[in-house]
């Protein structure tokens, strides 16, 4: 089974196919150049570099969302395009879910931390689960858009010691700091921000439980509504048209 | 503190910066390309995708062996060729420690398995080491060559659970279900093979505590002779000259 991974739903651009239990390559930037630019000559490199035949590929994982709105579209657009010209499935991979991916193996919780701005976080709070000789991500908290003092309250709750990783770990260290009563750990720079390895070999599950859509059926979940939307609402109530 | 890692030990080929805490960039190969073809068109690739400065790096951490006898020499000579260069220092990472950091954030024994044929594995045991709030890695057993039966019953003595990585893994599969009397894991698809990420996450721990060398210092940690020594030797021992 080969899957190409794409996470355009932060700062970071990530792609990388994962065939039978392995990467064949990655690629990944953090850097402040847009997607626009960087997304698609970063996999095209990777498929010259591993001679990948994109016919080849099982099924398109994208981060699906939640995340910055422009990221998640230009990702969407990439794997619709994709998806549509190779008619090959999507498979969604929740953005927050890929994130707690990269720390397989622990058995403390996982807390990803993104900066959704306007003191808020895109988070979730997720376990590893043994299953066999492998683990399950099982979601204790699904994603979603909390204050950053809600999440904690909620790992307060829990009283296990978490891991935290993701862009709003620097925002908000002081909260944490201030907050938390539980024993809680930083990831590693090697492992703190999105990385496509870990949407597609989350992917790479979903897809063998068939959990996929067409690109035509694919969108981005926000989970929020966008600042566009929000002042065009807020305008619209000024003027009493709502 | 901006660390250049390479890692080119094995079959992949993987290189990565990463800055203060984060990944710049990782691009990481792993296809049947030698690294010869690879690793500097995929440096100089991030470089330019990152608009890195390689005059502004503070060291050059390398994947120091053991691994492939030729693979550890192109990325010997590319660090070397860099940090003369550049005038760098380099950080020599143990292997068997980069790849065991993929696993960061565990809190069972990390046994990263490399085949080094002849019914041999490059291996070790780790444990990462929880330390404010971050991990330190520890080894419980230094990197080694060892037969697998071996390090098996060492993993049985020690009556932990324990996660098993890196391109020995399908190859003694077999022989860890037979031997192995305590509960194991397999790392998954992203993070069970090299990643320069986790070279230079961890060489940035080294270079903060001082432990550089010079490029011309610098030598691979082979940690078994290669066949044309060995070859050598018996010939030698054949016609009685030692």
């Amino acid at each position: 089974m080969k899957i190409l991974g794409i996470d355009s739903s932060g700062l970071v651009a990530s792609v990388a196919v994962v065939e039978d239990g392995v990467i064949l390559g990655e690629y990944t930037m953090n850097y402040k150049k847009t997607h626009s630019q960087t997304l698609l000559p970063m996999l095209d490199e990777l498929r010259q570099m591993t001679e990948l035949d994109l016919n080849s590929v099982d099924a398109i994982a994208i981060a699906a969302g939640p995340g910055s709105f422009t990221g998640l579209r230009i990702g969407a657009a990439t794997a619709k395009g994709l998806g549509l010209a190779l008619d090959k499935p999507l498979v969604e991979v929740p953005t927050l879910e890929g994130l707690a991916y990269n720390l397989y193996g622990t058995d403390r919780l996982v807390c990803p931390l993104m900066d959704a701005r306007r003191n808020q976080v895109y988070t979730g709070i997720y376990r590893f689960v043994p299953e066999g000789n492998d683990f399950s991500l099982m979601a204790v908290e699904q994603q979603c858009a909390k204050d950053i003092r809600e999440i904690l309250a909620r790992l307060n709750e829990l009283q296990q010691e978490v891991i935290f990783l993701g862009d709003g770990v620097p925002v908000y260290r002081n909260i944490i700091e201030q907050e938390l009563q539980v024993k809680y750990y930083y990831a590693s720079s090697s492992n703190n921000r999105q990385r496509a390895a870990s949407v597609a070999a989350l992917g790479a599950e979903f897809f063998a439980r068939g959990q996929v859509v067409t690109a035509a059926e694919h969108q981005p979940e926000y989970l929020r509504k966008s600042q566009a939307e929000r002042e065009q609402e807020e305008k619209a109530a000024q003027e009493g048209t709502v």
